[in-house]
């Protein structure tokens, strides 16, 4: 290369090695912690972030397409750290015993670019989506709140119900599943939590006095979860499962009654409840709520909706949470995922060496 | 979740692992090989990849910027396999003993969307860059080229020198860099190669008596690393350097004498020498030679110019040899990346169940 800076002093050969954190090893992390301060604590970096939203370079997913699935890349930057997620979407994985997704992401700084953490993400979605539900609630729903219908029992469940339990004061949880099996397994795995969990025949069962209403279900196609009839005044609905395109849970008409709150608008008009509206919809941004820009709930009998889709904010904001939190456990492995030659020029004599040895 | 489908049977946990090669390993792999042999491998893959280019869903790389430097993702697929890389370029990091150049990628497949192979690709993009470089010479130089300069002695010298010996019968290289370290190390680098190495007081000696043309530095501008009157009838130029906005290397005046290939035009005219011609200038994509689509060398008088950048779809080929190469020799080591419950919908219990162990 025609570079006449003088020769760098040998690389710090640490700066190679990437920090990796195995499932296994975010178990033991999440465990040590405890789910419900994890998750307290990914809100509070969710919350910090979301407060400075308009300092984050902002993209659309980007997505590949095959017939039976897809796989999509979630970057974005504060012009500090770069963070990006890789998550697929294959709905017919679970009749071959695969997961239907399944995620990992990358923490890098930008001043360098050099990549800092490798994660999985399949947990610490699970987490940082309860944590942003469980954060727009307690903005959004009654102060006053304390029980919480829980439609759709599937892997989200129990995070969706132990935050709104830490953040929110939620102290009953109404299930309904259209598998009796998906509710037992919540109601087995929760028993010990100190949550009053009461198991219901129906939705109408389980919206019943309920203040707060989260919806996530799986079905892929427009589903009417919830209907105008179940959603009484002043309710909070947190709608977690419509997330793609032809995916949606909540009848057209609670939307209308709705005032309707969203994380990043150019993505949910593509992907969540409001695709079923017109584009001019008016809708508010999460964030504004947050940094005091907009006004979160008005009225006690007004209906809010924070219709989300998930956000590479918030991926950003819990692999920064992740960061600090294996840094201080211990519990990352070091990855030798980048070539170091003492010499940068010099990678052809840095592989002629390793032939040597 | 709402899915009635029969509960599956327990996920093979193997699928949750994915195969990782380490920098270590990747030159266990290419020594064991052959830095030759390994390039000669990934060019008939890159080969085949560029004769079916229509397959491919292409799309421009998605960058996020700071003022020191860029983050880059590559993605690409096939339908059947999907890869991307992960790329920055920080030119100062080389002044704080760093690599202005750190690369990782993965393969996926498809159909389900799980990763099959993490691997490090700052290596294997030298190979993959050298492959592409002779296997676009191969049609394009006169076929008895035999005698090559290399202008810029840097990380991927050595690897075009051989990468040109191997696929074009390359025998004799004459070698110039402003910097006559670099050009020293080369020398040293590939003593026992049995290539004729003839370093250069300057470029114009370099150039004299040379069938074909590399030129490959690092300067981060509008440099004219070659002018006008070192380009004689009927040479090759291979232009490996200039390769983002406001880098280029060749003066115009050559670019409008010579017949010009590229790889993708969309991005080539953003990041080529190209940039310096307007945007509707005839180039042609080098896959149509590949295909039979269009002509390549018509002339031994011709000026041949191969303007590469570097593009996805030589990553994905790369990968997909380093995919088959370590299955068969067993360098990859399994990374516990992907969260892999017994039932899918069960990711709380999983965790539960690991803080009891």
């Amino acid at each position: 290369m025609t570079e006449t800076k003088p020769r760098p002093a040998a690389a710090p050969s640490e700066r190679a090695l990437v920090s990796f954190v195995s499932v296994e090893n975010m178990m033991r992390l999440v465990n040590g912690i405890g789910v419900e301060a994890a998750i307290t604590g990914i809100a509070a970096e969710i919350e910090a972030d979301f407060a400075r939203w308009e300092e984050f370079d902002k993209i659309p997913r980007v997505a590949s397409h095959a017939p039976v699935g897809v796989i999509e890349l979630m970057p974005v930057s504060d012009g500090r750290r770069y963070a990006f997620k890789y998550v697929n979407g294959h709905p017919k994985n679970l009749r071959e015993g695969l997961q239907t997704v399944v995620a990992f992401g990358l923490l890098a700084d930008m001043a360098t670019g050099y990549p800092l953490l490798l994660t999985e993400m399949t947990i610490l979605t699970a987490l940082r989506t309860a944590a942003t539900s469980a954060l727009a609630a307690s903005r959004l729903a009654r102060p006053d709140s304390r029980v919480m219908a829980l439609i759709g029992n599937g892997a989200q469940a129990e995070f969706q119900a132990l935050a709104f339990r830490t953040l929110c004061g939620i102290d009953t949880v109404r299930l309904y599943d259209i598998d009796p099996e998906a509710t037992a397994k919540v109601m087995r795995n929760l028993a010990g939590s100190g949550l009053k969990l009461i198991p219901c025949a129906d939705v109408a069962e389980a919206v019943a006095g309920a203040d707060i209403i989260t919806t996530c279900t799986a079905d892929k196609r427009n589903a009417t979860v919830l209907s105008d009839n179940h959603v009484g005044a002043g309710v909070h609905i947190n709608a977690v499962g419509g997330d793609c395109p032809g995916k949606t849970e909540l009848a057209r008409d609670i939307l209308t009654r709705a005032s309707i709150f969203v994380e990043f608008a150019p993505q949910t008009r593509i992907e969540g409840e409001i695709q079923q509206l017109p584009a001019d919809h008016p809708v508010t941004e999460f964030w504004q709520v947050l940094s005091g820009k907009a006004p979160g709930r008005r009225r006690r009998d007004e209906i809010t909706l924070f219709d989300s889709v998930g956000f590479a904010v918030e991926d950003f904001a819990a692999l920064n949470w992740a960061w600090r939190e294996v840094q201080a456990s211990g519990l990352a492995q070091p990855l030798d995922l980048l070539a170091d030659p003492d010499e940068p020029r010099d990678l052809y004599g840095m592989l002629m060496r390793a032939a040597a040895t």
